[in-house]
């Protein structure tokens, strides 16, 4: 089932700056085949709603191994069975 | 890995209402091994991070097998290192 | 306007634990005449639409003032016309 | 305060697309001295926080006066007192 997706990750007690890990995730998310559209608040995602997922239980996985002693992500999904949902589908 | 999450969905174009869909999705989180507690704006869940991604993606394909054309769901994850994340842990 | 709220709040860069700033932004709500749930993933809201913006902007006033660098908050706002909105409404 | 800000408003029960309205809210929110940038899931923000709060709850009046019933939004607010947080600084 296709689905597009916003990302966000959030380390908590990892400094003021969180670039490091925000580009990380961008990097994790990248190796899928999956659109991917960063902007100022996020990132989103249009692929296969399982790869988004694992992606997502990767990213938690991979900041923790790297370092990250606690992370909150939030992660908001669509789906929709009249059409395949898109990125390009959903902007103004 | 163990998390806590929320998850609130959202069907789109389904009516004023939408209790009966997150009825269903309550008793679809049930099914899984969670403490699972609702509140006004959502459901709060601890678990096994895997099995949480695996019952987000199983609420989508139920709730469309049930006829909901168009879904948004948010989830928020929270994972740390130092300690495993309980929901009572988190609660003031 | 009446309406119901989800607020949480996440300082970055603040520590691993946020406990203190959490228990401040519920003091802060508090002296509010809304109606105030806190669970393991935020803080339900009742009250005037108008009040609840002016506390969220009270509480990042707050805590800069009181030393936090940096703050996320993320604000979950529901109105209707149909009928008051309220928290016991939205429980299942 | 000048913030950082990402809104989404979902009207609930208004049809399967929610086109006309995510146009509406784009329309409220240029008319204030903003940065607006939309994206596919929401629209990011750069002003003076008390303006942001006043634009959502225009949002929600407008909507309603409009002719919608039911509507979430979900407002991402971020402050820092270390330097202005820009929409420009928060990209990659």
């Amino acid at each position: 089932m296709q689905a597009t997706a916003e990302f966000q990750v959030v380390p908590i007690g990892a400094g003021v700056s969180v670039r490091a890990e925000v580009t990380r995730v961008v990097e994790i998310l990248k190796a899928y085949p999956f659109v991917v559209e960063t902007h100022a608040s996020g990132t989103n995602i249009e692929g296969e709603l399982d790869d988004i997922l694992t992606a997502v239980q990767n990213v938690h996985t991979a900041l923790h191994a790297e370092g990250t002693v606690r992370l909150v992500s939030y992660l908001k999904l669509e789906t929709r069975t009249d059409k395949a949902p898109t990125l390009a589908g959903k902007r103004l």
